[in-house]
């Protein structure tokens, strides 16, 4: 049974309205999951994620195998426990943080060996291992080891990591051992569209329980990220979810479900958060800009979320200048309500048969060209 | 007509209990003030800090001067609008922090000239400008500025700032415009006996709303930190707030509460949170010991606050190893929380006329003597 329920396509794009049935509760899609990449929402308790109206975050295993360890978040009773989140919860594999966080990593048909971005230890993860890491972390949804080539990479390198991790997909699938946790294939192929068809039908033809695309948003000019996403979404099983991994502004995420994409999720509005660079109604707001010393205004004043109801640009201002951690609380909460904001306009748009109408609203900022790749 | 009404004095100790009605409201004392610096209590919402217990805080009249400025404040409607904090609020006056933070302070009869620790710039303050400057910022409580000679400073040095905090004293009595505002004057004298009586009784002679014992635990012995405030506060008027600045430990609390002191600040909780140093009701307990990795237990079984209830030391640990914003919010809430528990329990024993068997319970601990002193 699939634990995706499609509600509506949009008549006017390949845009979808669906629900994800998960293990601790349902998600309304399209959705964007912030990143909680070590078991934290940076700056945010957990009922604090919930009123930004967040139903899903993501975490990452690579991270959390590494500190605190699985044993350690097992013992915890889960990720779930551990970290006081009972929503649910995706783990990114870390294939893609082990190629560009990790030192030495370097890739055998085996699997991936790799030295620790902490502290240097040798590391070696094969794609059992990863599945079975994530069985003992416990998210909804776990994601298979694959081979994420830089944006850069030739033909032949893109091929070549493109079959592995198919090969590697194939092993994670007959290594499943937990029924109730999803697990999401992932596509490759860099941008060749030829490619990403063929790692389509192969990673399908193992069978999960969703799709993700990875390999995009990592370098990659914006519209061969969205051209290519677009040509491959409509080949994946119609009544399966569809993830974008790591993606992306507003832009993006608009581009990405007017291309049949229901999953997101991003660093983009907690990073920025953190450098006190806002997202509002009326544009992003550089809230460090002198111009905010003394305003009295809210930072949108289209936006109930709690910073916006409660506090000053000039409060906001100051507690970044002043390095307040109250400022990373704040802002996170504000750019998180920001996105969620957002995929509930998605969603409603979808439903009413008018996301081309949403669309021709959010335009490329160039907020949106700075932030466009997403690492975790 | 006195802002302070005496409810009970301890039969075995010079203990008292009492309430402190200001403009923003009424706080039950002995009462401890957690330090918001900046405007901010690190890491923490205005609800979370109403959700320790706290009924009031400090602020520092000083840093906001320097930094958004008065004016900004001011414009937001005040300290209490700009910070979302409705409760009442003292400010510190920055005399302390003018000598100790400020670069090439000198001191003239006219009042301080300093360089920012900001950015170097040139300041002057009189006693006159630091009792406009709070009166512009809107606490409850204003501070007046003193003169705060270092813990060793010699018997000369001391009836000099003694003597010239007195004559500041006056001026700023002689300038004040508000008469929603309490203004507290601040007794010098070092830890001679003889010159902080002549210091009470100057001070008293020119009238505040309360009195605070200001150049004491900054880097004295602690016995005679303790002496010296118990064997002052007695001469005191009876019916006005009594308040130590810049204490202290539990330990130190607990000495001066059983002194006459009512009100206390110190920067110790919110510090030690950020440094992963908890209070407990079973000690002290650095959570980065890896004693604690994988620790299902909460910090304090016998503490109610949000962290304790919903949260282990493993995942505390864990957040403190991964430097997440998070493990400062949820770490200063426990602390903040472990003092307010503390004058809640002074409070009530002193209404059962038990105070002397609360103190014996109380420790002097390794954290304790580390902590001692405690600059804002």
């Amino acid at each position: 049974m699939s634990i995706f329920e499609l509600i509506h396509e949009d008549a006017g794009s390949a845009a979808r309205r669906g629900r994800l049935n998960l293990t601790h509760g349902s998600v309304e899609t399209p959705a964007f999951m912030p990143v909680a990449t070590h078991g934290s929402i940076k700056g945010l308790t957990p009922p604090q994620i919930r009123e930004t109206g967040a139903q899903m975050i993501l975490s990452n295993a690579y991270h959390l195998w590494l500190r605190p360890g699985c044993d350690v978040v097992e013992t915890a009773g889960g990720l779930h426990r551990f970290m006081g989140w009972d929503g649910p919860i995706l783990t990114d594999s870390g294939g893609y943080q082990i190629f560009s966080l990790a030192a030495l990593a370097r890739v055998t048909d085996d699997g991936v060996t790799f030295r620790s971005h902490i502290d240097g230890s040798a590391h070696a993860l094969t794609p059992e291992d990863v599945i079975r890491a994530q069985e003992r972390l416990g998210p909804d949804v776990a994601m298979i080891l694959d081979e994420c080539p830089p944006g850069d990479a030739d033909r032949a390198t893109v091929t070549a990591a493109t079959e592995r991790t198919a090969q590697w997909a194939r092993r994670a699938a007959a290594a499943r051992r937990r029924g109730d946790q999803a697990v999401f294939g992932i596509i490759q192929g860099g941008t060749h569209l030829d490619l990403r068809l063929e790692s389509v039908r192969t990673i399908v033809d193992i069978g999960f329980d969703g799709y993700a695309l990875g390999g995009l948003s990592v370098g990659e000019p914006r519209p061969d990220t969205w051209r290519v996403a677009s040509a491959t979404a409509p080949h994946l099983p119609r009544n399966q979810p569809r993830y974008f991994m790591g993606a992306g502004t507003p832009r993006d995420i608009i581009e990405l479900v007017g291309g049949g994409i229901d999953l997101f999720d991003c660093v983009l509005p907690t990073r920025l958060a953190r450098n006190g660079t806002l997202f509002t109604s009326q544009g992003s707001v550089v809230i460090r800009h002198a111009a905010h010393v003394a305003d009295p205004r809210p930072l949108d004043p289209e936006c109930g979320c709690y910073t916006c109801t409660h506090f000053s640009r000039a409060y906001l201002r100051h507690l970044v200048m002043a390095r307040e951690p109250l400022a990373v609380t704040l802002n996170t909460l504000h750019n998180v309500t920001y996105y969620q904001n957002l995929m509930a306009r998605i969603r409603e748009a979808i439903t009413n048969d008018r996301f081309a109408d949403l669309a021709s609203t959010v335009t490329t900022t160039s907020l949106g060209e700075e932030g466009a790749s997403c690492p975790a």
